[in-house]
């Protein structure tokens, strides 16, 4: 009995330690992170100095370079360059658009091609407009009313929604399915309003997909401004005989080369056990891409950073991988697993930020019941830096491939309120950065590996709540 | 034994069937903010067709008239204007300031009166400038070092603090007292880093006390960007001969006749327990004053607006006050105060939003631990709006007057990253206000006010957790 007690009050000693060792890691990451910040110095250069860097593209080429160079400088164990082919869609010339509501009276609006759109014919496309709430009344609707006209998908996003991402989530198939879908009625063209809780005359472009539709029964697609769709829907109604013109002249080449960017730190107890932190260095081309995703790119690679700079060497592999082709294939994260698989690497934790810089809310936790558990039993450590979010949920896209029965992945959780006004979008620039917020999402990704790494996710571990 | 369970169980269904019942209202307030917002188009109109609204100004005057006819329009039971006499400070032309190395070496540097300092005597003030890290400074210095001279005082907001009101709180002395403390050595002026923890070119006012301090005794006092602050002390580290110039001609006046601008829904049951929500009308001069305060009083009024659109009568008396002059005297908090005690009027909750338009994190309580034990007990409804915090802490300025031993008094807490980006400067503008945020704000102050009206602060209640 005795032994009994003194092993119980020995466990909870330990424990106590346990938690002020963490306690006093974790200040001293967000100390580091807020006072000698780094990741906003990356993301100013990637935005500034080199721009969107679209997937093929000659900025997505030299922001490979400017990260490998800046991993390179960084003392890590090993940095590299994995290729991977990626496709290459260019948008040429800006859009031209107008509608029309008799002959001579016509009022222009920002549009934009969504990435993987055809061109218009030469010349471009006039002709009726059709407006639906979604992909599911062109049924209704048949072929008799569609054929020949450009079908105008203007469902917005749900605002009532908390989380911006689900009302995303709720409004995005007309984007990427759209055209694919209105094709099957003989339709000429589509027009989507862009996906964008605020009205504003910024077109948001956007992945999309023609399905097995094809080559020559594809048709073009693009993204209207919220504010021009609504003044579209509204001439509508008054005038459905209302026509309307778009150009773009965007092509797709073949694929090319490109890379994912790699750097790790060696663990020195369990160097198989791989933990990957990481976002995707390619973005959209109309704005700079610090959102989406340069944020998410500077930030992993300041979880590296922060671990040398306060002097922490991990027991497990950490590794920062910077994705190529998040946006418009998704070639990037396909070919790290694919890689992984190969070599037969074991991954025990891939955590991905790629939804913006903005002031950190907590992880979205893709795993077992039981791992869940151990990682919940953390959330007291995060609560002094207002990180309350422990949820169950998707995590990233380029993570995503990793996923098998014992891997952790997880997603950073920013305050998504503001995300949905840039997203994909020209707006997207550095200047809607704010250098604290960008900061305190590297220290709390730092904080929660080296929670993974001094804790794995084998034994049970009780931390005070 | 049989009776026992039986009340038991009626309690349990009635627990059960109130949250049911609390859960759908507070849907209603934040779905009806979210799809039929207002508070922003009141907040363009303040900060876009008003602008600055400093206590005395004709700004302030048309901020009176324009919300009470706003509130007129409300269908509330009372609106009312109470007259408040306020301070009346002008800051006349466009304040000018350099450094000199040398004679004919000078660099411009952004600076911008105190609010309340005098101004520099005709022509300009230029003296040699010392620089100190605070208040606590000035005695080691000592006369001999400080008279005739400048003060500089460039003691940073400290960044690790999570909370940026935090830092704030740890640095303002050096704007609110350093003229008062440095004349006491004969200093001839004073310059402080302005209070913003980014690094940029905006100078940041805010009010300062002259204490005590003899009128002709009083020296002019400016804050300096945060950009210059860093160039100024790297320069006088390499030359501490350098000399500072500022010129400014701000003015104090006679007080002038104001107003709080109030509006009420009568309570149906009780109607003489009054629960206040408020901002403050006033704001400084350099931007719009959209997040300081233009955010919290439209909100406030919002909160009114959202309890008639949801159909809801409260049982207690729900009175919205805009209060004027808090940036500089804090009269209309005063006023306020002053009438309600003359008319022995009952406040049991009163609640200011003066932290900012952003995301709303949750409230801070000043109140008995009893009433914060029954306020933490209704988290739980907060959580799916991601409404996390309650914590104990200060409330608001203007309410604070209100404060005795049974009033709850409470503020919203909103996320605090961007605000002192903004704070006092020619860039708290409108469009540095999202939305949804500030709907996200309103919804979630209506929402307590909707629990304390319903529940009280007398009988405990018990909400599922």
């Amino acid at each position: 009995m005795r032994k009994l007690v003194v092993v119980a009050l020995l466990f909870s000693v330990v424990n106590v330690i346990a938690q002020q060792e963490d306690e006093k890691q974790i200040k001293k990451i967000y100390d580091t992170s807020l006072t000698a910040p780094q990741a906003y110095e990356w993301l100013n250069y990637l935005s500034n100095q080199i721009g969107g860097r679209l997937s093929g593209s000659v900025q997505a080429q030299e922001a490979v370079e400017y990260t490998k160079r800046q991993l390179d400088s960084l003392g890590l164990d090993r940095v590299w360059l994995q290729p991977v082919m990626v496709p290459k869609w260019v948008r040429g010339t800006p859009e031209y658009a107008y509608f029309e509501t008799k002959p001579g009276h016509t009022t222009n609006v920002p549009i934009c091609a969504l990435g993987g759109s055809v061109a218009t014919k030469e010349g471009g496309l006039k002709a009726n407009i059709i407006e639906v709430q979604g992909i599911e009344e062109l049924e209704k609707l048949g072929r008799a009313k569609i054929e020949g006209k450009i079908v105008f998908y203007n469902r917005p996003m749900n605002p009532t929604l908390i989380s911006t991402f689900s009302s995303y989530g709720g409004c995005v198939d007309q984007r990427y399915s759209g055209a694919a879908e209105a094709g099957k009625y003989g339709a000429a063209g589509v027009i989507v309003r862009s996906m964008n809780l605020r009205l504003d005359d910024y077109p948001h472009t956007g992945s999309m997909s023609y399905g097995d539709t094809p080559v020559e029964n594809r048709i073009p697609a693009a993204a209207i401004s919220t504010n021009s769709a609504e003044l579209l829907s509204t001439t509508l109604k008054l005038n459905p005989n209302v026509k309307f013109y778009f150009n773009q002249n965007c092509k797709q080449y073949d694929d090319v080369k490109s890379y994912n960017v790699i750097g790790e730190i060696t663990g020195n107890e369990f160097p198989n056990e791989i933990m990957v932190v990481g976002g995707h260095l390619d973005s959209w081309d109309l704005g700079d891409g610090s959102h989406d995703d340069g944020a998410g790119c500077v930030q992993s690679m300041d979880v590296l950073r922060l671990f040398k700079a306060t002097g922490y060497q991990p027991k497990r592999t950490l590794r920062v991988v910077l994705f190529m082709n998040e946006e418009n294939g998704l070639r990037g994260g396909n070919k790290y697993a694919e890689v992984a698989k190969n070599k037969k690497e074991t991954h025990v934790f891939a955590l991905e930020s790629d939804a913006g810089g903005f002031s950190p809310r907590g992880f979205s936790f893709d795993c077992s019941d039981t791992n869940f558990e151990k990682i919940s039993s953390w959330k007291p450590l995060f609560e002094p830096y207002l990180i309350h979010m422990f949820v169950r949920g998707g995590s990233g896209a380029d993570v995503g491939p990793l996923k098998d029965e014992n891997i952790v992945l997880s997603g950073l959780r920013p305050d998504s309120q503001r995300y949905f006004d840039h997203h994909h979008a020209e707006n997207d620039t550095f200047e809607h950065v704010n250098q604290r917020e960008l900061q305190l999402g590297a220290a709390t990704m730092a904080s929660l590996v080296y929670l993974v790494d001094k804790y794995g996710f084998d034994q049970p571990i009780k931390i005070k709540g």
